[in-house]
């Protein structure tokens, strides 16, 4: 089906209609933690989410003979990846191909049926045209380099059974698939959320992470000067930039420095300013175990704000 | 998409058109053993089989657990097979789950893409309006009772590692939903297929299997009857019939006591009576290894027929 064809069907009145999510970024960006948060947020009967990554077409042991990584798009179903976006946000189950990552397998596929919200998070969600055709909002996790290949040696190292040789080989390895197939899709995305220190501060190392949120004008983003006249600029501030490719783009600097009740004052009242008239989900800003980020309650906060409003 | 909706798209001129036929069936009832000369006659580049079992929701250890056998559309992804039929029909690969009969577990799924020509095989094709829709031909397995227990015997004992007191237990276990969903599906098929003796002949046990084809009017049948004037009424003969439910059908009767030759020259006479202009193939007709039969032969004559006229 073309793109235009989806989009104008699922314009139409009699559709059923599912409020579709993308998170896509390179390899331990943080999707499944941006993810966490909204699924428990708004609970599973009203979210589903599914990883992309699934769509592999090879297993491990199959991709040690092939001159590419998992992240190259002919390493992937693509075409069945689109087919079953599509199916989802036309509000269709799909039955999703499953990839394990601790034995590195193809196994059992699965029944994903689609809830009033779906997240699809991945390393290539937003590849095609017609991928992107099938969502409402689109994010690209861009943490700073090497914060990524610290967060992705620990969690290989401990989660997946690999040494942090083969992680920091690996990476090498995918480097430059990453640049031709995964970094690209920052341009298409409607936010762009990168998590890390702040640049020329020179903060202690136990300093939480800040955010940057770049807000692309290509969705209608929450307006939020009324938080701002109110509140304290410390924890949060709004700038008009041009992007690295001369596009205009809002930059929301969310500050990990500042004390976290100030930032949770502030979560407040943009939670109320949004019009939610329920408390403030406390799976917000959860950090794997006993952690706690504000800048990520914040993120995960404003894309609340967008699941809830595309749903309208 | 409701079935008209299906039907008005494919009936379209710009959409691209897979010929489906379906052939249904009870378990062992001879649906590999058709499809597989017709497959080797058409090749691999032209024509895809697939088996809808492998839609199995649960794997042979979960349904020990579970109030019903294989055999019921609950215990089987029929909204999926039919999204899958669906997709198919309009020239779409999919993504396929698999079903390992020789360890009872659900694997890997696999990509099928659809070639000018897609066969359908398995116990509930034709369950579903929707699923009866992606069909241009369709055709129901009906083989006497006792003789599918034997084929069923043989083929679970040989190749499926059971017991034949468990096949034998199985069936009995089968057979209320063997009547319930299995056998209804004989009355939404154009052509219903009878392998089997003719009854009230005496003929030695060694004698091949005759074959009844019924012919509903809901397609378009070939004609015939320059091959009956000149050829002999003992190797095949049209009656007309009203079937079980009223209904009026034409009975060809393929009868597996006349010497092969006789058969031989009668299927020539309908390959070329049928307008086509190769030979005719060679992969009709066989059974298993190395045996023959020529009614089976005749079958798949028709149903090679209609594949190609239906590509028309």
């Amino acid at each position: 089906m073309p793109d235009k064809e989806l989009r104008m069907k699922r314009a139409g009145t009699g559709t059923p209609r599912t409020v579709m999510l993308a998170i896509a970024g390179d390899s331990a960006a943080g999707k499944t933690t941006l993810t966490r948060g909204l699924v428990d947020a708004l609970g599973a009967d009203r979210i589903t989410s599914l990883c992309v990554d699934d769509y592999h077409r090879y297993d491990r042991q199959e991709r040690k003979g092939l001159p590419f990584t998992a992240l190259h798009p002919d390493c992937n179903y693509i075409q069945i990846m689109e087919q079953h976006l599509q199916l989802l946000a036309m509000g269709s189950p799909i039955l999703k191909p499953v990839y394990d990552h601790s034995t590195g397998e193809l196994t059992r596929p699965e029944l994903v049926e689609p809830t009033e919200f779906v997240i699809v998070e991945g390393l290539l969600p937003l590849h095609s045209k017609l991928s992107r055709a099938c969502f409402d909002i689109t994010v690209y996790l861009d943490p700073p380099e090497e914060i990524r290949r610290e967060w992705k040696v620990t969690r290989d190292t401990s989660k997946r059974g690999y040494g942090s040789d083969q992680v920091l080989a690996e990476l090498d390895k995918r480097e430059p698939e990453s640049a031709e197939f995964i970094r690209p899709q920052r341009s298409d995305a409607d936010i762009v959320v990168r998590f890390g220190p702040i640049e020329g501060r020179q903060d202690p190392p136990d300093t939480p992470l800040s955010a940057e949120l770049l807000l692309r004008p290509t969705i209608r983003h929450p307006d939020l000067t009324g938080v701002f006249a109110d509140g304290d600029r410390s924890a949060m501030h709004l700038t008009l930039l041009r992007d690295d490719d001369g596009r205009p783009i809002d930059a929301l600097h969310v500050h990990g420095y500042v004390p976290p009740e100030d930032s949770q004052t502030l979560e407040k009242a943009i939670w109320s300013e949004l019009g939610a008239e329920s408390d403030l989900p406390g799976s917000l800003g959860q950090l794997g175990e006993n952690g706690r980020s504000e800048p990520l309650a914040i993120t995960q906060l404003l894309l609340l704000y967008h699941l809830l409003e595309a749903s309208r």
